[in-house]
């Protein structure tokens, strides 16, 4: 072992690794796909969906949404408004570092406050795609995938994004996608024109 | 692109894209690498040459330290012991998606509570891999490559582990790296092949 330490220890003076040289292993970018948007619209299906291609292509990717988040990094945070702050700041900057390490990050959060998305976008710089999944409240509250409505029409669940607390809509997002209207599959391909247009991925 | 859409709309319906598939993927598993020892001790620059001996070898890795999170997800917090242990924290879920993602996570951060550390193990779940940067106060002193030592002589630095603040000695980390004794190569090719014992490289 010591002989082989000897014969290479001039590897790492190069300098450490950046975003840059792992974007050149991985084979494209790296960028932030931030999908926004009412509970049940759809955010995290198509994360996934959009996860799934991307893996299919051979790209490194990973979804950040309430199943690995809320229960771990941000478990000792509410849903007041500053709370859902720094919610969103932490995973901007998780994103953040995803993005350094050369990952497509998609993160797949309400995110319901204008200021709170557009903090993330500066944390991210420059590839920060805003997507917003657009879906009526109605229908949003018709699918009830979590029975989250149900709850807070009954005022079980206070501060309710859409019943008892604010969505405000993105001004200029990269992408709307109306799940009303396609299906995930045509959700998710729709990102994946974006990534490609964006030269993120070929 | 409809066509397109409606002849891969099974795609997403495979299920969620696990850790075992990206590790497949990447060809090799992942695990948290968590350094811990005094400040000046070497932790950061061994990490980053481990991370340059495994991008060497095609590996996904990436760094969590001082640089990238006291200064983003973490620069809400300070020094007292309760902000010492939620960073910790944090930065031990943070490890975790990582882990998640397919990445080898190196983090080299002080840590200097035991209870932390064990807590960050067991956020991790098997792979943990503890190595202690062991290095005498009085070396680190005499490198003080940040000044800081000698700011906390003076009490410019407050809470200041090793001066003013405990450094709670690992009981049984996987590895111990005595740097007044090794070069930074030596120690980094010994976590190498610690990785490579345990199966998470070849």
């Amino acid at each position: 072992m010591s002989d082989q330490v000897k014969s290479t220890n001039i590897t790492w003076h190069h300098g450490d690794i950046t975003r840059e040289d792992r974007e050149r292993m991985n084979g494209h970018r790296s960028c932030v796909v931030w999908f926004t948007g009412l509970s049940g619209s759809g955010k995290s299906t198509i994360a996934h969906a959009v996860d799934n291609l991307l893996f299919e292509r051979g790209c490194r990717a990973y979804v950040l949404d309430g199943d690995n988040v809320r229960h771990g990094l941000n478990r000792n945070l509410g849903f007041s408004p500053e709370d859902r702050t720094e919610n969103i700041r932490r995973i901007g900057e998780v994103a953040h570092l995803f993005v350094q390490a050369g990952v497509i990050a998609l993160t797949a959060f309400i995110s319901p406050y204008r200021s709170d998305r557009d903090n993330a976008r500066k944390t991210a710089g420059d590839d920060f795609i805003e997507v917003y999944v657009k879906c009526d409240l109605d229908v949003c509250e018709a699918r009830d995938t979590k029975g989250l409505y149900k709850k807070a029409r009954a005022g079980e669940v206070k501060e309710f994004t859409g019943i008892s607390a604010p969505y405000e809509e993105p001004l200029q997002p990269e992408l709307i996608l109306d799940t009303a209207q396609e299906t995930v599959d045509e959700s998710a391909f729709r990102v994946l024109a974006v990534l490609k247009r964006r030269g993120i991925i070929d």
